[in-house]
């Protein structure tokens, strides 16, 4: 089958790859109808060293069940599926509490020897754990939203749970990314009345807007932080969601949290330390977040999708087929397109 | 009157300063009838740079009003009263929520004019929302554990809460000093089942024991939290409880944290950063904690001691009088005494 490969930093191609196949009995073959290209992509396909031995990519993909393992239960060939962007057996206690993401049993796509979501196909680790079955067809106009429950949309929700976004907390989204975006959406799916965008691309801010963010703050640095503080009497934001994941992002959002509040971090990391001295401890901030796991979201924010109530799919401006995912990588790192979807 | 003062490190002097008097309508005049000194006042004797300006030291009392400023309700002439650790107005939205060590007019003892603890006498700021009433004489044998109430024991507690623990949650506390050891009471109170304490120093985690801790682990750094790891199925504990302030703390404490839990810290920080990479990122760690808000917990705190159920006093293992203060730090310094009770 065709799927995407990466062999370093700019190096996106589309390459014939084995047909995956049921090995465990655990497994399921599916075949993606709908990937996308994620903002963490980007950061391998902007600094990975080159190697010759190429690289799965690609984590988030929805698509049609075409054989099961004999131990997965409660799936049928030709369900329409999505699966969450780390795969996960939904039985043991990290499972059970929610934390998917560090099931014993669970791991990664696109890595020591399991297919990428950017492809024709995947095999699908520990299926029935994994996969939700989505109760609409193959060619539904929902394709999109659905799609963000592989990762973005949960990844903002994550955000926004774990900072406590709640009626009575104010809200500030750092990053106008995808995962932005959905964390404003998130935010406002938990009833907060004031969400404040901090982001400068004015298209992607207008979606936020529309999305529920009520302020928009395009300054960065102490000019944002100064801002954000203007609109909140001066103290800053109960809860901040951290959709970006670099340094100059963790200290906007110390300066921009409220005195005994809550910093959310949701943007892959790149850094390895962050400010922890006295000023933060004196003013009680707490820093959360992490790695989203997304299997635990799936359930609830699925409803609010079919219903129409919420279309985090907006945040796609792009749908390229497998052949074109190299361009969509490009795209999305010269910040022409938001989030590309990927249609094999 | 007389008061500690400190020089630089290691120069902890009692002299003789000016007599408080009431000053604003807000103030009251405080006799001292017990102070102590703190772990975090050993952080300036052990390196503040030597000046020829003394600065006033020590954040701790509990004493007998002597004079109330006209716009103080609630007391009198007589009342014994405990002062938590830092003043506040009783009344702006941080207090109501709880956060008193960010109130909007309040501040810290012993620093910008504002009396020290260690010392005959107090005018204390905020009177009103600063202080609790102790209904016991002034030579009560609860003092001891009526003088935790001002920071050391609220301390831990603040911990503890801010590590969300519960009866479900395992906990470990990382440091057997005094606020160690609160902690651990503090975990015990809010129901922990499994409370293991990390400390090497025998008489102190042997109190930690009376007060709750089922484990005591006395192996530090990588032998420490294989041992802590071992005790707990492999995973670590769901709350780590960091009473200590060093950097090597903060990495025990991620080492012994499961995945998807809290670490909180209280032991004022002795680092500016800490790590805040993949790793935790990928396990979902949270960093909680910070000055603890001593006064939002007095009140639900202040039964138990009066009712004997707990006795968080016997954290002082010495007692010394005002002269002898600055034996007083050398014997906390040494470590030949855990916590010094002060009887001015």
């Amino acid at each position: 089958m065709r799927a995407a490969v990466i062999h370093g930093a700019g190096d996106v191609h589309i390459e014939n790859v084995p047909d995956p196949t049921i090995r465990q009995p655990t497994d399921a073959l599916v075949r993606v109808v709908r990937a996308c290209i994620c903002g963490s992509d980007l950061w391998p396909y902007g600094s990975l060293p080159h190697s010759d031995t190429e690289q799965r990519i690609g984590h988030e993909f929805l698509g049609v069940v075409e054989d099961l393992g004999a131990d997965v239960a409660g799936f049928a060939r030709g369900d329409l599926v999505v699966a969450p962007f780390v795969w996960s057996d939904g039985t043991c206690e990290f499972c059970r509490e929610g934390l998917q993401t560090s099931c014993r049993h669970g791991g990664s796509w696109a890595r020591d020897g399991i297919d990428g979501g950017q492809g024709e196909a995947v095999r699908v680790p520990q299926a029935q754990g994994t996969l939700v079955k989505l109760p609409v067809a193959a060619d539904s106009a929902l394709l999109p939203s659905l799609m963000t429950l592989s990762d973005v949309f949960p990844t903002g929700y994550h955000c926004a749970v774990k900072a406590g976004v709640t009626p009575r907390t104010t809200v500030t989204v750092i990053g106008d990314g995808a995962v932005g975006l959905s964390a404003v959406l998130a935010a406002k799916r938990l009833g907060a009345e004031q969400i404040i965008l901090m982001g400068r691309h004015r298209e992607r801010t207008d979606l936020g807007v529309e999305f529920g963010a009520t302020d928009v703050v395009a300054e960065r640095g102490e000019a944002g932080i100064e801002k954000v503080r203007g609109l909140t009497g001066g103290d800053g934001t109960h809860t901040v969601l951290e959709c970006v994941g670099l340094a100059a992002a963790i200290e906007t959002a110390l300066g921009v949290v409220r005195d005994g509040g809550v910093v959310s971090r949701v943007g892959a990391p790149q850094y390895s330390q962050v400010p922890m001295d006295f000023g933060p401890f004196l003013r009680n901030i707490t820093r959360t977040g992490g790695v989203a796991p997304a299997r635990a979201y799936i359930d609830q924010l699925l409803p609010d999708i079919l219903d129409g109530r919420i279309e985090p799919g907006r945040v796609f401006d792009r749908t390229v087929g497998l052949d074109e995912v190299p361009d969509g990588y490009q795209a999305m790192a010269d910040r022409k397109a938001l989030k590309v979807l990927v249609t094999p």
